[in-house]
């Protein structure tokens, strides 16, 4: 599985009217393109999503679970230092994806936007009602980060049957 | 989840002496952390992967299906301009990871390191007896690109029961 991100579904937070925008229905290598319902669909659901950025030139990933509120990605972690990171570092990429080893069919759904740190408790009161459990919450050092999309594409395979 | 990155088990590909070395079995935040074996028998079963580079001081993130050859992670993809990207751009990273819903534990495995596009015979075709089926191959315009590791590192976090 490789999925290509050339063609991606843009959107602008503050132009909802614009999320409606996708792009044709494949790509030109074949996959099938996901339109934004279904690639938030797929965000929604999938249990467990990575956080992707840059520090210092080199990339960074680490999984969490993660819920959606509107169109945001928002996830708890103790990872502080490291998001402080993220908060200044520009674009920020969250990616879910899925296999199926019997149809060998995969797709995978990435985000691109910048993480803010959440504090307002007009916000927090919400997520918290979102019934995410995060493993961040172990040692109550857990606090809220959004990552809000500038871009959302996803992409689908599924093999020929042979 | 939210699995930090700052213990790490460091291998040199050049002194294979040197891959055994592991951390503590606990970072300071309680994560269990895994040791090399343990790391690459996870790479080695776990189904998709995340290849995660920067492109212009971007993230970028897509999935792949992999196979292990030594501690090389590989993979065969047909993102050529892309991983054009990945050749120069220095540090790539390799990201597998689970997650178990019913006890709410899950893991991940970073690889860091550098890639290439290998062309060589000699290569190529011990990694075609790897057994790996990929999607790449879908429209025949695959090649292989390895992953070779300066640094493998996996946490696993069970939450606490209730």
């Amino acid at each position: 599985m490789s999925i290509p991100e050339d063609a991606r579904t843009s959107i602008r937070h503050d132009k909802p009217e614009d999320i409606a925008v996708t792009k044709t229905p494949t790509d030109h290598r074949g996959l099938r393109v996901l339109g934004l319902e279904e690639c938030l669909e797929r965000l929604r659901t999938a249990a467990v999503g990575r956080v992707v950025f840059v520090d210092t030139g080199e990339p960074v990933v680490f999984p969490v679970n993660h819920a959606i509120d509107g169109v945001d990605v928002v996830f708890r972690t103790s990872w502080g230092s490291k998001l402080d990171v993220a908060e200044s570092s520009g674009v920020v990429a969250f990616e879910v994806d899925g296999y199926d080893s019997l149809t060998e069919s995969g797709w995978s759904v990435v985000v691109k936007g910048t993480a803010q740190l959440v504090y307002e408790s007009a916000d927090t009161d919400r997520y918290d009602q979102l019934g995410l459990r995060s493993w961040a919450d172990i040692k109550g050092l857990g606090f809220w980060v959004r990552i809000r999309p500038v871009e959302i594409s996803g992409r689908e395979v599924i093999p020929p049957s042979e």
